[in-house]
């Protein structure tokens, strides 16, 4: 949710009942306190920060949250261990993010107080492990005693009902906000979000940090150096800086990252989060009225 | 289902209740007749025939099919309208099937009375969208109007409760069925289906026929064919034959080809196939049961 989860989402999301996360992974410190400042006028419910732990700038971050006191962090990339106990020393409720049932136990031994769980279906930076959240979920609900959040495939009400019968409590819902009113993501990507189909993402780059993304031209030039049969090393040439800012926040959408999950090509509109969510909640109330009719 | 659906495991199935399913994709067209015989003889209810239609011998296998009055043959890898109107014309109800949307709707439209849409973490071989269940799944339900069947992933009656909140009529299980007492696969490979754990398979070979399979010293081969940048050649040679016959048939875990679902790592026994039925039933009385008490 990098360049799409500003103060305006997150702001939006909380009014509109769920749990709104700004993503810090886009933001210099300076820049995360004010989206924190500007979200707090916004709204007078609670919200929460997305924070990769791989951030260079990580305790400055921290500090900020803190002292802005801000009441969820969502940690991912990193070991829990790391921040979990300073973080909730300082009344800080904890969720940390993984794609395996290994690093789900981790990061319970950890102390955080949830965990995230997220399928190879979603869009972004994702697990080696390719399990799906099909898959992830149960095997994840088997293993872990505190409470767990699907995340992975989730755009509609009835996928929210579908992960709540695999084992989950909640779902942790990204691509669908990208193609929000308030996301601070470039029209343009909004736009291809929108218009993305079946089979128009692909998990990559899977030997410097898996990501999944659309495909567009930068993603055949990652393509066409594995034909090559390219190196880590040129492909982190290949990649440079900035791919996903350039994609995602400027719009160049041959040149830049775009990630987005497999999702996408079940969103086909850019609508207010408010009406996401209420679709959300009315979508998994047919679905449920629907099972239930079944006779089995 | 290759090398482990049998007469034995399509009739015990079938005599629990489910559609049982004899895979036609290992076997001679002699064996097959016998099979389907052996299966009349064990069960009155109706079971089918799957046939992977990239079978050199097809013709004497339809012939057989029509013969020997089967009900239901679910057909893939193939041009559904190859042989859909020959079969339905000869009072068998036909499915297909697909892992995308784009085969579904060919699959309608070739006539078919019903389509399994596969995600990427089924076992075996399987699309090149790579797109798991939980997308798969209301994708197809999207645009499709004839009954849908979800398969990837299911080996338990939450994750049928899951697919059928997706959207999905009923549920095809591979995976759960392989290791059932009545599967003709070697004991040998049920116990390695039994104690494969998170992220132990992976797909692979997406150059030839993607399959999914569990990672043994012939994927290693394959990976490190792979990091030698092989040709599709190369990898077709290094396949060989009969890998598959060798790994679930004859139990050689090492060389052979290990076919199966994430979802192995969820099945924790060996179990009589109506047991898998009767439990997979429950499951899904209980799941449902739970999101009912959700408050949402």
């Amino acid at each position: 949710m990098i360049w799409a989860s500003g103060w305006r989402l997150a702001s939006a999301v909380a009014n509109a009942g769920g749990l709104g996360l700004i993503g810090a992974g886009s933001m210099y410190p300076e820049v995360l306190r004010e989206h924190i400042q500007k979200c707090k006028q916004a709204t007078d419910r609670s919200f929460g920060v997305n924070v990769p732990m791989l951030y260079p700038q990580i305790d400055e971050i921290m500090r900020i949250i803190v002292e802005e006191k801000v009441s969820y962090v969502f940690t991912s990339a990193g070991n829990p261990k790391t921040w979990t106990s300073f973080l909730k020393e300082n009344g800080i409720t904890v969720v940390h993010v993984v794609s395996s049932v290994r690093f789900a136990l981790k990061a319970q031994q950890a102390g955080v107080d949830a965990v995230v769980a997220e399928g190879f279906e979603a869009g972004g930076h994702n697990g080696r492990e390719e399990t799906t959240t099909m898959t992830l979920i149960p095997a994840v609900r088997e293993k872990l005693s505190i409470p767990l959040i699907a995340a992975g495939g989730i755009a509609t009400g009835s996928a929210m009902l579908a992960a709540m019968a695999l084992g989950a409590d909640g779902v942790q819902v990204g691509s669908r906000f990208v193609a929000s009113a308030e996301a601070s993501s470039h029209q343009a990507f909004k736009q291809k979000v929108v218009e993305a189909g079946e089979g128009d993402t692909r998990l990559t780059l899977k030997e410097l940090a898996p990501v999944r993304l659309i495909k567009n031209k930068f993603y055949e030039d990652v393509e066409d150096a594995y034909a090559r049969c390219a190196t880590p090393e040129q492909l982190k040439e290949l990649l440079g800086r900035a791919r996903a800012k350039k994609g995602m926040f400027e719009g160049d959408l041959d040149e830049g990252e775009l990630e987005i999950g497999q999702v996408s090509a079940l969103i086909h509109n850019i609508l207010p989060a408010a009406q996401i969510v209420a679709n959300m909640m009315e979508e998994f109330r047919v679905a449920r009225e629907k099972v239930s009719e079944f006779s089995i």
